[in-house]
């Protein structure tokens, strides 16, 4: 028979009152006390729920993860890394579906906070002051991935969006290109987004290239916004030998477009992506793009949340870490 | 400041111990006392944790969804149909990736019985005695999705694996084409390689094409595995003009093979897929593949346990869902 409140009770030579009381409210009972209840849940290996476990350790071993869109498989990245980062730890992993819903992430948030869980990594969407007040109100330290806060004092990793948009719009500039464009990012308050077209226009600015600047369209999510956008990328400049993607599956959608259109990729236009998701290697022609380090960026969020939940503070707040370009098949010579 | 335990006793005017009783015992208190905590607990606002909100209303309205991978695509789709089906019903969803890992299995379901989940999704994978024993064992309703039990009285909801893939393999060859391969799963205990096979090899005796039984090779789960395996395939059977794979993401490893080695897909070889991904219109050539509802089967395995839940039982155990031939550009006519 599971052993019950009151069978605690007897084997610490307490009240049930008492044990409640280390349960509820721990600071309220001497120490030695405590110690016989903490040790009597343990004998009997008392387990009402996570509760008692999270009260003899003050923890209960489980991260939550907020990630705004599973389907995209930027995250399916990110969540590998984190999660075999947990398992080093000894963290169990929930993983939450925002959606971006506002209503729904601070919904999840409660969600996070009922289930006790230590910590909290929350993944690319901007940190809103509702979430921010939320996590802090709940008392749940977290960190961002993929994301970095400017109001806030919160802990991030993610990579220098800015800089790696540089070097892919670098790149087209270097194998001859002066006709190129972009897809970017079209969702509201994106937190790369901004960035990665500062970095479109400082190489383009660099290489006095600035006609182009202009020559963006916006996508959402989906390879098929990317797809609609190059058809109107390209309606408005037919000039163009060259498209900076802000991510691999916008790159895919291009790609997809041009090929239905006939027009070849790279022999007459070429693309680059940006992410370095598992699929731009399968992809025909194979992508090149500026590659994230998907993983490590899921795995350091966690080790991050981890020195913030055991140390109490993070050595580096605002961490970047390295991206990289990778040449394939959808880049040419001009 | 926030209510305690205390407060609720006040309140309702009982011990502490009562109160402690009604959250842990609730049944070893006489109901006038019960609802006066809970009274008291509602009308506080006391929340230590889930607990008391899970028994005030014996329930925490939160699901937990076990997947063996979370990158592979077809569980991006079962999630975000089971999530939504989740926001209707009320649940919060809770996802924990396995990896197919036995321990982590086990150890997530610890976690969800810790902390109480109302019931679980389990998706794909076989279910193993281990898994039926804790999940009975700690007495957590669950169903199955993409996936069923023969040894036990579960409920699930998949397609007809066996009939989808005689369909697959039925329509090359009504192209007319007579050397048909399959990429198959390599992965120990698969649930749905069996009955893929099945359906492969009544295509075929149906046909008087019992020759290319035997013309199979495996996969684990990643494209580049199917790329191996394709070029396993076409060194042993050169003479082959259509192949059936298993799953989409082997469909695109299928064809990036076939395309790194200058055959043309659909002129000179015809490719099937399994699942319809999103990503599976996209590709380049567009899949043609039997589409599984694979948003609806996460729907419907929520509803299905919702149902479980709330009544008990579930109207049909062995749910089988509708699956389509969807005609693309990677298959012509022999």
């Amino acid at each position: 028979m599971k052993p019950t409140i009151r069978d605690v009770a007897k084997m610490a030579g307490v009240s049930i009152s008492t044990v409640s009381r280390v349960m509820n409210a721990p600071d309220t009972v001497v120490e030695s006390k405590r110690s016989r209840v903490i040790e009597a849940i343990e004998e009997l290996k008392y387990q009402p729920n996570a509760f008692a476990r999270g009260l003899i350790y003050r923890k209960s071993f489980t991260l939550g993860l907020l990630i705004p869109d599973i389907e995209n498989l930027y995250f399916a990245g990110v969540i590998r890394g984190m999660q075999d980062a947990c398992i080093k730890l000894g963290y169990s992993l929930m993983i939450c579906n925002t959606d971006r819903d506002k209503e729904r992430t601070l919904s999840y948030m409660d969600t996070f906070h009922e289930k006790q869980v230590d910590g909290v990594v929350f993944a690319s969407d901007i940190l809103h002051p509702e979430y921010y007040e939320k996590l802090i109100g709940c008392r749940i330290p977290f960190v961002l991935v993929s994301s970095h806060s400017d109001e806030y004092e919160v802990a991030s990793v993610e990579v220098d969006d800015e800089q790696a948009a540089y070097d892919a719009v670098k790149f087209l500039i270097e194998l001859g290109h002066q006709e190129i464009g972009m897809i970017g990012f079209n969702h509201d308050n994106s937190v790369s987004g901004p960035p990665r077209m500062a970095g479109f226009v400082r190489a383009l600015s660099e290489s006095g290239l600035e006609r182009n600047i202009g020559k963006i369209k916006y996508a959402n999510h989906r390879f098929e916004h990317a797809y609609q956008a190059t058809h109107e990328l390209f309606t408005e400049y037919p000039e163009l030998t060259a498209v900076f993607c802000v991510a691999d599956e916008f790159a895919m959608g291009t790609i997809s477009y041009l090929k239905d259109r006939n027009i070849l990729v790279p022999g007459q236009v070429s693309v680059i992506g940006f992410d370095n998701l598992r699929m731009s290697g399968m992809f025909i022609p194979k992508l090149t793009t500026i590659a994230q380090p998907i993983y490590q960026l899921g795995y350091r969020a966690a080790e991050k949340l981890h020195e913030l939940l055991t140390t109490g503070k993070v050595a580096v707040m605002k961490e970047k870490m390295e991206h990289k370009l990778i040449v394939r098949e959808s880049s040419r010579e001009k």
